[in-house]
């Protein structure tokens, strides 16, 4: 894939060259105001590339870190097969280690370790069973972008015309491979004809809404308004929005969804208003081994987002900061999950097991 | 007054000098990281400083208008009764013009021109008028601060040892001539030796409480943690808050409260989460000519302080920005309401019409 699905915007991470190629990345902490790639070479510089939010969103994450895998492997490749595991093993914790909660991390590192044990055990010697592993990168690369569009085929028809649609954080083109998760209903809609307002709120402490949200939705022609995230409950009052849709970094068996800090306090305000709260997200999102949202380790980030997240000091000296990346929302108050095997609604753990419940995603 | 009530804490606003003094205010905009104060010796300098929010919350905008009334009507006391007269009336409505929303800005005014206009009835000359004028303010000041002392007193037994405080904003000695309003409560358990710890919302857009309150709190030696808005609610989750405890800016007959936006959003996660949320106000801010928040005007800010709040873009250029100042909270959400006079609870609009009908208070 080297096209994010959405004119104007370039893709959000691409493999360059063949087998000695390497990953540029879209660094998202210049948007909006600069446009500027990262290319990454070794596993060391895809963790530190995911750790610094440069590529983010979980869809995205798991292709990143799949390339990694390889990055981080390949100088293996010429050696012995127990070698050669053993590094694809280490490769794939080191990696993970690099953000706790978006489950599709560990998702994508896992399948693409299988697919190099899988080789070996049938006897490929390292070279080959390294070859396969880029291959499986780029498929799930391909996949992703699929699925995302699917979602947006299968989302689209709950946005109407003149209708007002929140969304938080960043669930777009720029969190996945192409197309977004959340957005991709949004990009769909619009192509079928239908007018619509996107409000967006701005989701400190990093901006994700205001700096990629609003950007790529606006570079597609899209109606865009950024607020605060205080702003939105009253937004709602006003009856100015009529759909939430977000993404997801994990979903529990029975459908509780971490997600961006912030977006728990939106689906408060949206059952208090009677707007219905959606959730969009790849199967691959899903953590089935995980009963219920408690269970989700929650990062916790640096104070300094908070403190001075704009180059300037913006907290008295002597307080603490409080900055969890996301938090849960109770699968009571979703009122569906928009995947690529259909629209789940409503969201109940039968319901999950029956759409997410194969055997590569089923207990984890 | 020249104490913020507060030890290590500036006072927000001072009179400097007798009859030919001016108005000193400490500069919020340079808060946390600078004390810097703005000497304002005209109507208009105030009304800048007030619209630039160097001054803000509803009492110091009330105190700091008072005076600038004594500022824009000082030159015309030579001047005939008649001339002066229309001078006062004139800068009053100048003034008043500078934030839309605090009734305490209207009500200070009034207050101040009512004595001008008083004392010329009473055949004073324009001269005397205007020092009768000026004893008001600095009689306004000196209330003010005894005000929330006493708000405090009231409010205090509501925090017990171990509690978690949430507030939203600056309600605090930098919002008032002293102690605060919000904050007072808080300063006065602190005093009576009880220990609980204190949640700042950091209050997008132009983070209020992150700059303001947490410097106030953590100079007074309290134990303060900042959350971006979208973490308060699941640190109600996670059981964290006992008390939700904010300011208010113009509060209906009914007990509707508008604040700064954000406040809603509060108030709606805390009544899920069954947490008391309590609004801490001087009898002042109650406009019994409203009969609900529906009639209260919202002031809509400048897009740019959610575009570029802090000298850097944050926002896409294609899209727009929704930048509320305040919004509402209905009465229905609001546990109490602290003010001088006594806990107002439930919220009523019999108890309000008790507590607050006085004939100044009472239909504007």
């Amino acid at each position: 894939m080297t096209d994010s699905g959405i004119p104007g915007l370039p893709p959000t991470l691409r493999w360059k060259g063949g087998a000695q190629g390497l990953l540029v990345l879209l660094d998202q902490t210049r948007l909006p105001t600069a446009v500027v790639f990262r290319e990454c070479g070794s596993a060391e510089a895809v963790h530190a590339a995911i750790r610094e939010l440069c590529v983010r969103g979980a869809p995205a994450i798991g292709v990143a870190a799949a390339y990694g895998l390889c990055l981080g492997t390949r100088s293996h490749s010429g050696s012995s097969a127990g070698e050669f595991i053993e590094q694809v093993r280490k490769t794939c914790a080191f990696l993970e280690s690099a953000r706790p909660t978006a489950v599709n991390l560990s998702w994508a590192l896992r399948r693409v370790c299988r697919r190099g044990e899988a080789a070996i055990s049938a006897e490929a010697d390292p070279q080959r069973a390294w070859e396969l592993m880029l291959a499986e990168a780029h498929r799930m690369a391909e996949e992703d972008a699929a699925v995302c569009r699917r979602i947006g085929e299968v989302g689209a028809p709950l946005i109407r015309d003149g209708m007002g649609v929140l969304t938080h954080c960043n669930a777009g083109a720029l969190a996945t491979v192409a197309h977004g998760t959340a957005l991709s209903p949004m990009y769909e809609a619009h192509r079928q004809g239908r007018r619509f307002r996107v409000f967006v709120d701005e989701t400190r402490p990093l901006l994700q809404g205001a700096r990629l949200t609003a950007f790529e939705l606006s570079a597609a022609g899209l109606d865009v308004t950024v607020l605060c995230d205080g702003a939105a409950a009253t937004l709602m009052a006003a009856g100015r929005v009529q759909l939430v849709v977000v993404g997801a970094d994990r979903i529990a068996a029975n459908g509780d969804t971490a997600n961006k800090v912030g977006t728990y306090g939106v689906a408060i305000a949206a059952r208090h208003h009677g707007v219905p709260f959606y959730v969009a997200a790849p199967r691959s999102t899903f953590d089935l081994s995980i009963p219920d949202g408690a269970q989700i380790p929650i990062e916790e980030r640096s104070a300094d987002e908070v403190r001075c997240g704009f180059g300037r000091t913006t907290v008295a000296g002597g307080a603490a900061c409080y900055n969890p990346a996301f938090d849960v929302t109770p699968a009571g108050m979703i009122r569906g999950i928009i995947t690529e095997s259909g629209l789940l609604e409503p969201v109940s753990v039968e319901n999950i097991r029956q759409i997410v419940g194969c055997g590569s995603c089923n207990e984890g």
